[in-house]
């Protein structure tokens, strides 16, 4: 047995319908038709928790395109869902997807509130500003609001959720029936917020959740986006293809945080792989190639199309992409964009085999292997200082997660670099954060 | 045994924190502990289907009020919380409360649409357009938006949501691995609508529930209320006191429904009633004077004052009412004020009495009485025609739930007005309604 060190890998269970392939829904070892049964994804929750992960989590998109063929994108809205996972659950922790473009700052907070104590202090929030044409239209705007502005919003917006999250001191809640009191007064704040985009009164009507306030998350690399993650994050997703790219960003992200009064390990780095597995290295590649095969090559050039701002349409499979835009000129997911030019100019890739590449997790790196392989690549990534733990994205959903927990978690439990029972009981505890404290501090108890 | 007659009565449980009594949380039957664990709410909701309820329904607020002493006020965000308890039950229904003036309309049908497929079938929606100061301040106004406005923004709202839920046909998911078709395109609809408040373009990004859409349910008995219902609900609840005024609203309800092409059995009317039961009259009326006993009379003025538009603070409580303003002059909660109004003037009370009168059910009326008695009670309203069913408000939870469910429900069911087992699925089943058909139809499926 090896001598635990301190520090400990972060595992999170990215979950997306059937599986994170673009093709999974095809792959025989999927049921399609648990699509929308809650009890595939109470699943999916439960093996994550059997491999004692730190979380869960939800993407999301507030809506759909217009060919509705990515089967993941015509789902549940996540709170909801994550609520009816909390209830069948005990440790794991629960992280949904929210926009701060497209909701009431109140209605935000108070349903992560909700889902905090449903959870007993499991709740997480991966902040977006919802970055595509397709979700502005169905909000009121004719077209996407600018990315500065965007984060602007989110930055008002974080301003006011955490100020209604502190509104309630956590022993505000008196519950004296022999008084007759409830509560006390004097440990419920107003908030009083009066801002440029949003002007909200308070108190929240909810209680101090048992975390204070859910883990607060990001996954933008934009300029905006890194900035707002060092200014507000506690786990970041992230898309990287290489170890130096994931060494590189690692740093920029870390060295923002001290302008900002935190420490660089207030923030959890979690870049996203996609495993394909299985006993033998060549029956790992074989596998990626039958879900490839599964691809639709319509539909695959739709969505490169969206990653790279060109319309691609009647494009040849058999030849390189044409000339891409400089990354500036990119709306939203810049760092997928990068992704994807670099690779297909530093591999002078043709789009069919680019396609192929990107087939597995949208610009998210795949690794095919047995556990063993996989393990010794997330050892090397996370000694390097390329992460502080992973983003799990299964191809395949059950199969692909039970894999995963099965034979690659005991490998690192063995090596010392992943826990083998739950330390903590809520979600900030699994990312060794403590409870956050409310700004209010009333001392005596007034009536 | 009774020949079971053609028309069953519908029975709805409110649910609020531990009873609907203002001091039910003081009283020693409660657990005040449990306000904030969701297995509560789960063991209200199994009662309730122990009984063969038709539905569960949470009423909500988005604000709480500086005292904070009322207690069900600070509690969950509903469809959070039914989409927990959906999980641990097979058919009950399961209404939620959300409102019209705070929601975007593709975020609300999202969520409705998710707690219909997450409980198959079962998701209700009340729909109300908040009627108080507090909201308002929470959601960017310096006061109330006028109720004549509201209605409007809800008659858009309710236009727009109903549009996102018909997007998807029913047989839009094709899910055929084989041919890589995940769905039919033909099928799934931009709405586009651009109106004076919204501009959605949809598709929903959630495909069609199991009942095409939720139950609609609305509470408001001001004029811009009743017409709301006439042309839009599928059961109301209400607050009526006395017999003679039910019957005056079942008919005047019913009446409107044919100007808006709808026949009176397509809305179930369900005046609510607070049961003190007990094996005998004068054990229940005991019963009914120790919670009254445990109000506070500081907060009970509080409360009063807010349902008559008018600072009681320092009121002497034994003294009747000053002179209360015309019903024109109230924005929202019309019907409880004109109830308030007619009891304290029509019986000559003092605030004390009045207080006492109110404190169960905020304007509902109460029952005290034996488990017979209330079964003779709710037969004669239902067979006079001044209800289609009840809203149960049980003082205390979950003693007064499981009271009601063992003792009540047998009776009515034993005098053929009450199921015995459930006859239908989901919650529109249960209220005698089909699912709701989409407003497309696209006959071939093309690809």
């Amino acid at each position: 047995m090896t001598a635990q060190p301190t520090r400990q890998m972060h595992l999170n269970a990215f979950l997306m319908g059937v599986g994170h392939h673009e093709a999974a829904w095809r792959h025989p070892s999927t049921d399609e038709r648990r699509l929308l049964d809650v009890r595939h994804y109470q699943e999916l929750a439960r093996i994550a928790e059997r491999g004692k992960l730190d979380s869960i989590f939800f993407a999301d998109n507030v809506a759909v395109g217009p060919r509705v063929q990515r089967h993941a994108l015509a789902t549940f809205e996540p709170v909801t869902l994550l609520s009816a996972i909390a209830v069948v659950t005990e440790r794991i922790g629960l992280i949904s997807t929210a926009s701060t473009s497209y909701n009431e700052p109140y209605n935000l907070a108070r349903e992560f509130a909700s889902l905090d104590h449903i959870s007993n202090g499991r709740a997480g929030w991966n902040i977006v500003t919802s970055g595509t044409e397709a979700e502005a239209r169905n909000f009121g705007h004719e077209s996407i609001p600018e990315h500065a502005r965007r984060y602007e919003r989110a930055g008002e917006f974080l301003d006011v959720v955490t100020a209604l999250w502190d509104s309630w001191e956590s022993d505000a809640l008196v519950l004296d029936p022999a008084e007759g009191v409830f509560a006390d007064p004097a440990r419920v704040h107003d908030i009083d917020h009066v801002g440029e985009r949003f002007r909200v009164h308070g108190p929240l009507n909810t209680p101090r959740g048992p975390q204070g306030r859910p883990l607060l998350v990001q996954a933008g690399s934009s300029e905006s986006g890194k900035e707002f993650a060092a200014a507000h994050a506690e786990a970041v997703f992230t898309a990287q293809r290489s170890i130096e790219e994931a060494v590189q960003f690692y740093w920029d992200l870390k060295g923002r945080l001290e302008r900002h009064g935190r420490t660089p390990d207030q923030v959890a780095v979690l870049p996203g792989v996609v495993p394909y597995l299985a006993e033998t290295e060549s029956a790992a590649i074989a596998l990626e190639r039958e879900f490839t095969d599964l691809i639709s090559a319509d539909h695959a050039l739709g969505q490169l199309s969206r990653m790279v701002g060109i319309d691609l349409t009647g494009h040849p499979l058999d030849e390189p992409l044409p000339p891409l835009p400089d990354e500036s000129e990119i709306e939203g997911a810049k760092s997928r964009f990068t992704l994807v030019k670099s690779l297909a100019q530093g591999e002078e890739l043709t789009v069919r085999e680019l396609i192929g590449k990107l087939g597995g997790g949208r610009g998210h790196r795949s690794f095919a292997g047995t556990p063993e392989q996989l393990a010794d690549n997330l050892e090397q990534w996370f000694l390097a200082g390329a992460a502080d733990g992973f983003n799990i994205m299964p191809p395949s959903l059950p199969g692909g997660l039970d894999l995963f927990v099965d034979h690659v978690v005991p490998i690192l439990q063995d090596r010392g670099l992943f826990r083998r029972e739950y330390t903590a009981d809520t979600l900030r505890g699994h990312y060794g954060l403590d409870p956050v404290p409310t700004r209010h501090r009333t001392e005596a108890l007034t009536r």
